[in-house]
């Protein structure tokens, strides 16, 4: 079963696109428009949609065949609701200036490629126990204030309490410290009530954000430590550790990624870092320069002497680094004492070379 | 003593039946509304009366003595007032469009089933101490700002800040940050109080909030701890673990429920979880397809062998399962050598069987 | 030098007085008072004073020197304060309605008093630097935010925008998320500059909420860790065990305060904790009642069989306990293996002994 | 290659002038601003003006050469601006009032000595990814509102819900929880999607607050740990500790910064605290006052005999401290046996002495 390979455009060209035609549709329902402008931005949607057209086309030949297409069938999806969607105007028989709002389907683009929205979605079917739990005692205290309220102002306001829904909005508006200000309770024991439901709802909220803000702490901090595991274990030295003590390197490592070029430590400056390369060269501005590659650190020198850095070191291409901090090294020197012996061996040894050079 | 077992629907029933009445009651409350719609809301108010009043009655027959109605005295009070509260209207002899209103106890029904307000009422029952001191010093600021707010402008707003209950009413709109906008100091002066409060509003504020969640999300943690312990307790593998190896798994494990025919990896994917079967079953889709049971594992191979998902498994009825991270696989390997014995043994048998079927 | 005992009301009664002075003084305020309730009012404040003049001489005479009342010097300076302050008007010739607002001194009362109070300050002075620190990109960012929305609303709205002061009051009121509604930006480039204002607001606030609940909670655990520790210190039970098992210990215990004649757990139902007596006696209805008293345990079976509670449990005088959930207990079980047996052998004669009664 | 020091001002002197001239900024945009003080607000710019330029041109002479200049050059970039932009006005033509306005740019001189500033700002690189994910989960939300309520609200509110645009800037309001209360949907349709957009706003909302507050505490809690962990190695009696072991000490030391002459501890007080010096001189008031310094202990007595302090401590020049509750002592103790004799014999040692004095 021979693929063609889709034609595929890079994450922020498709994300761009997107947003360019979202703006677009946003622009088009300004009343006031220039007619060249209108013009202009019809064009553009025109385009977007038959730039949308052209991926769809190609992507369902290179899968040629439909069980390959099944296996990302929300993917499909979102790309042929992004074609077919724009087109309701035909069916529904939508007249000029509302034509293009249903290009507003391309937000689904944004959503699919977003992985920070996969990371909420996932928070939430997480914690979905709780969150329906919270959502549930906000609709109950919602109820309550509004029926108490509507009690305490139908008659002082019936334009803006005379019904349960009218106090319900009012209540919706307080508990979430909104505040519109359309409606307003005046009597005495509606402004106490009111106080009362400002300060329940501040609370309800508080487990409301809690909860979300947690989960997401939790999943993004777990997502860190996975890529950061990988990371060490590409490192020949903490590659004979056990999984314990992985942990705790782990922990202590801070990843960086920089660009080509980057200066890494400046000669001179107070070193209270050291770093051991995952990807990629960095170049060590000694009298004879020296160029490092992946699995090897430096920066060791400044911890265990706490003289400033004696070399300047840049990086010569894109790297991605590992950080380790001098208290974090202490610790880690005292747990593993081999791994220090083995840094404090190769810190000696450059040592001794340099002197001769 | 015998006792006759009483009538019950299901929770969701009884929820439902509860959130349909409340609908009705906020709906009666809109004053154009068509007769015939509130003659058909006014008749699910009395057919849901009943239903309240049958529950009641097998109910209390159930039960047999007065001593097993106390027992769960609360529960009981609950249903008794769903149904008296209602007859309200009959004492007060409140007229036509007043008289749903007394249903609005069956809110009662709603927040005695709610898990969540239970728990929210333990955490603010555990946390009392502390809320009542912020709730206090909630009250110290609001009575200091309403009386610096009261010197500042009640001379250029007569109506607005003409006495300290009135100024009261802006410092708890401005506290929650809420701002409804009718009492606007005008002052330079009773601006800068306003910023103060503000930003005092928002520590108060932050200080109520932080207790609840913090607390709120301690008390869920611990019984999520609990539960997924009793689970982790049931599997066989796990059974020969001290207490203090147990905390460690238990804290690595997540648990995960299926409903039948869900597929849980497919063959092919990258496989980075393994999975424990507390209940149910699933069907691994080698070529002679295999069932397992409770106590099982499966999905170790990707973990141990680092290749692709070797075959689909699908739950054959509603599983629970706990899923361990790759990760969390390696520390938990390198702790207790022996379990990732046998984990290790089991992926080789299961490897050595394929290839001959 | 010897001295008389001074006159000490109880801490909820002063509160209370202080309370009930506060009310007054912001009722005085109300314009449209009867005459009948503002003297009686009048009078309240008088007797409160009077309460106060009479502490305030039995405490300096129950001193008996200068010295004794310079130790506790600043709670001696709001007893002066509260007498000497409300006396203000007769200096300041304050007419009729103002006089009252001098007791408003009062509120230093409460604030001396209250715990909590005095741990947000304890929480303010800890985290001072930082919370300077946030005030002031706080303080930079309102500058930033007014002078941005002066330049550009000034010529649109110089009712609103005409100055920066006017700006800022825009700006504090975005920032906190109040939104008063008094100065809305009206042109395209004020409102994107609202959003950014409202964005970054509450970044700010959150950095400010954060450090407050995060050193509030901290501060609070800390306080409770101590006092906890202290009554696992009086059960002699953990005496014999060195500080660092004490800390697992204690982290796993619950205090819980109960009245007399409070029901801990009843005969018949499932228990999942055991309870330590710190102080007081509980009442265990076996066939003939047994009575347990400080040090011991009790609910220790229903763990150790998981049959449910063999018996009821009253408190017979106010009692203070440490309660251990099963999970807890089987992880203290497995790291103090002693504690474990002392508990299981008494487990095992109270079963013992109840037979042959 | 010899440099002149440059003449430099203290921190806080710095700060102080950049504010003043920003309160100056302020202040001359105020229309029915007196003459006289309208010139002396000018004065205060050119005198400001006056002492950057005198600053620029004494750092650049101290410099010495253009390398030295390079190697701070965002600092001396701040300096250059701080001096050339006020005189914008000459290029730009602008008149009279607003010509102090560019001196706004002295907020530079602010966010680059704030040390807060930088934290902050390293928190957001830190948390960039993240971040820029909620930012545009916001985006997204804020699309979908705003279209959803363009299309309920347009033909009733055509003046406030015209336009997407315009429905963005309800929605933005409205997702901040702002509430200006300008635009507020009337339909039932248009409220029941405005609570749910104030829902998910705090939600959204609660993502980026919670990011920004755990990252700052992060940070704030990473530097804390260095410091204490420079002044814990300076302290002798801890030298002789692993890294490992230092960390749990590191971790219940408080640090502690007092004024000459402040009162550490009274004698007859209760003692839960003791104390090691790292910086400066105390003296202890026992009968013949002993003096101690940087390295030394004392309070150590009422830990271990639970008795009150035994003598008044005072400072007797600025002294750094870090403190140990006893909970924490017993601890400490209890895991490094050898630093509990030590500090034990002082006491006996301590308490041996004064009864001979």
């Amino acid at each position: 079963m021979m693929t063609l390979p889709a034609w595929k455009m890079p994450a922020y060209v498709n994300a761009l696109l997107a947003v360019l035609g979202l703006c677009a549709v946003v622009a088009l329902t300004v009343p006031d428009l220039d007619d060249s402008v209108r013009i202009a931005l019809d064009w553009e949607l025109v385009v977007i949609w038959g730039v949308y057209v052209l991926q769809l086309v190609t992507s369902a030949l290179a899968a040629g065949s439909v069980a390959a297409l099944r296996n990302d069938g929300a993917a499909f999806a979102v790309d042929l609701l992004a074609v077919v969607v724009p087109l309701g105007f035909l069916v529904t028989g939508t007249s000029g200036r509302d034509q293009s709002l249903f290009c507003g389907i391309w937000v689904l683009k944004l959503l699919r490629d977003s992985t920070s929205f996969r990371l909420v979605g996932k928070v939430l079917a997480n914690e979905a126990k709780n969150l329906i739990g919270v959502m549930s005692i906000f609709g109950i205290v919602l109820f309550v204030a509004a029926l108490a309220a509507y009690l305490i102002e139908r008659n002082a306001q019936p334009e803006q309490f005379g019904s349960i829904p009218q106090a319900m909005w009012w209540a919706v508006v307080t508990l979430s410290t909104t505040g519109y200000g359309d409606e307003i309770p005046q009597s005495f024991a509606g402004r106490v009530l009111a106080g009362v439901v400002m300060t329940s709802g501040i609370g309800v909220f508080a487990l409301w954000a809690g909860l979300l803000a947690t989960g997401f702490a939790e999943e993004v901090r777990r997502q860190d430590f996975v890529r950061k595991w990988q990371l060490v274990s590409a490192v020949p030295l903490f590659q004979k550790l056990g999984a314990t003590e992985l942990v705790g390197i782990v922990r202590a490592l801070k990843p960086r990624n920089l660009a080509a070029g980057a200066v890494i430590c400046r000669k001179g400056e107070a070193g209270d870092q050291m770093y051991f390369i995952v990807e990629g060269h960095v170049s060590v501005a000694t009298p004879n320069p020296v160029e490092l590659g992946p699995g090897t650190f430096f920066g060791e020198m400044a911890l265990i002497t706490g003289e400033p850095r004696s070399a300047t070191v840049v990086a010569t291409s894109a790297v991605s680094l590992l950080s380790l901090h001098s208290v974090d090294f202490e610790v880690l020197s005292s747990r593993n004492p081999e791994i220090a012996e083995i840094i404090r061996r190769t810190a000696l040894e450059r040592r001794g070379v340099k002197p001769k050079s």
